[in-house]
């Protein structure tokens, strides 16, 4: 369990939400780190592990013809994947990762290329992120860019401008 | 990544099969142990995360009459997440894991009470586990003993009688 894991789920707390997450690339880490947490099942609802791309369109509802378009390694893909967990769960927020852990390329892109999504409340977003390293270290990676990126909107969503 | 995850990974490998999961105390653990191995994607195929009850209904399929009567601690809470996750994601086997991490009690039944569903062709099994730990501990014991049951299976399979 880490300080940022810890935040997320004060903040998620704080504001009365929920979350659930919906992993290819990070292939459960993300739930580890929100269920890590005590009192976790206050804030975290549950998430999908969508490692094959059929089971991003079947359990997830990705369309196929989006996956056709974009690829799984997409902005787009990321953002139908959170809004798929959202839907599925009933969580107020839900955050998704798809990307290329490696060591192999995936759809023509380099190990590292990594998109997350983050659906809520009239919020539909997707961040691109570019990183190196080893396998295990693109999948950790991408989880604290994903819950840096989570607190980030629950910050902003607490302290509105004006 | 453990020589068991491998072993598994090889297993299914062999027998031409595929696997999903459906966790609840183990909120991702045991797909990250089943996508640590290289080559996680020609096995593995997804999972859910039901760590609310909620979700174990409205995503997996859990009855909620069955969750009535037996509650979400019991072998045929396990059995039943297992089934929805192999019907979800279309894997040949899929295991599950429910119980109490602790530190506190749930549904009257103390911390390590855990049960292990697997699903499989013509198969349907619920292991009930008394852990001692942290936990972590309560946690990590579980993936080991569902990853050891699903090694079981397979390699029960590839050497039938007679």
């Amino acid at each position: 369990m880490t300080d940022l894991d810890t935040r997320v789920h004060l903040l998620l707390r704080a504001g009365g939400h929920t979350v659930a997450t919906a992993e290819s690339l990070t292939g459960g880490r993300l739930a580890v780190h929100l269920t890590d947490v005590p009192g976790a099942s206050e804030t975290y609802r549950g998430g999908i592990v969508a490692y094959a791309t059929e089971v991003k369109s079947s359990v997830l509802q990705v369309p196929a013809e989006l996956i056709d378009e974009h690829g799984v390694v997409s902005a787009e893909c990321a953002q139908a994947m959170a809004t798929g967990a959202r839907a599925l769960t009933g969580a107020s927020y839900a955050v998704s990762t798809t990307g290329v852990a490696g060591p192999a390329e995936q759809e023509g892109k380099a190990p590292g290329t990594v998109f997350v999504g983050i659906s809520g409340p009239g919020l539909l977003r997707a961040l691109e992120l570019d990183l190196a390293g080893e396998r295990r270290d693109i999948q950790e990676q991408t989880c604290v860019h994903a819950l840096e990126a989570l607190a980030a909107i629950l910050v902003s969503e607490e302290t509105p401008l004006g």
